[in-house]
């Protein structure tokens, strides 16, 4: 999709331009259940002229490369600096973010965590956006499989194109 | 991602291989609360060598080639002929739809439809999938705005790679 020519941006997204393009770098992970561990990322962000950003997501190994997770969905800017954020996850888990944008940060959090039947549970999500120019950083705290809302993920991001 | 190089497909879900390519068609939409209309479509569905095959679908309008919907998220197989969807929408929806596989048959029924404080609300949505071939066949219902569930969309797509 990201192939199709970009007609004017929509400008009820006109402030989540920033965010446009792909963006790449590395993060480190770490949760209770888990050894931490540290991932190559992607992020791209595009539009086709409508009032959202499609946004597309995938981390990999930094020792082989394989793929590790991914996640993809759509950004809309809503009036008063509300962000709404809709995602789909290989795990078997759909989250919806609300938040809201002040300057550069993006703060969200999940208003919804649902899952497929044989997917691990996730109960809470919230994530934070610093956009500067071309780097952008986040940091995700997760509640799942019983443990409670804390740090997981922290990534920096530099825009390639 | 589309763009990544192929590993093998994971066994698990080989059941779903016969989706896998680039599809395009047309399709036809009703609805009690908007008039009937007509629709090209591309879908698109690939994997990286993990338990999932990622989905990303795009509609526009036959007269002017605007875009209209798009929808995106993964695909998943489990024992038995169990088929996971969890698929993100820009209008600010999230569903988790499982059903199972007979055949070139996929029925899948929604467990969870959420969404964002703007969006409109679809409380169900159905999707029934016939594949023969290079030529998937789709039918798609829903209960949204107050209305009951009920036929919304029909499309046929030709594998085009």
């Amino acid at each position: 999709m990201a192939q199709e020519p970009s007609p004017p941006l929509h400008p009820e997204v006109a402030p989540l331009a920033g965010l446009l393009g792909t963006w790449r770098g590395e993060g480190a992970g770490e949760y209770p259940t888990i050894a931490a561990f540290r991932y190559g990322e992607e992020v791209r962000f595009w539009h086709v002229g409508k009032p959202f950003l499609a946004y597309a997501q995938r981390t990999w190994s930094l020792e082989d490369e394989r793929p590790l997770h991914s996640e993809t969905g759509y950004w809309r800017a809503k009036p008063g600096g509300t962000v709404e954020v809709v995602l789909a996850h290989p795990t078997g888990i759909v989250e919806v973010q609300e938040g809201r944008q002040h300057g550069g940060r993006i703060d969200l959090r999940s208003t919804t965590t649902a899952m497929t039947a044989t997917a691990k549970t996730v109960t809470a999500l919230r994530r934070r956006f610093d956009l500067d120019g071309d780097r952008l950083t986040y940091a995700l705290a997760m509640a799942a499989v019983g443990q409670p809302l804390q740090h997981h993920l922290a990534a920096e991001l530099h825009r390639t194109g």
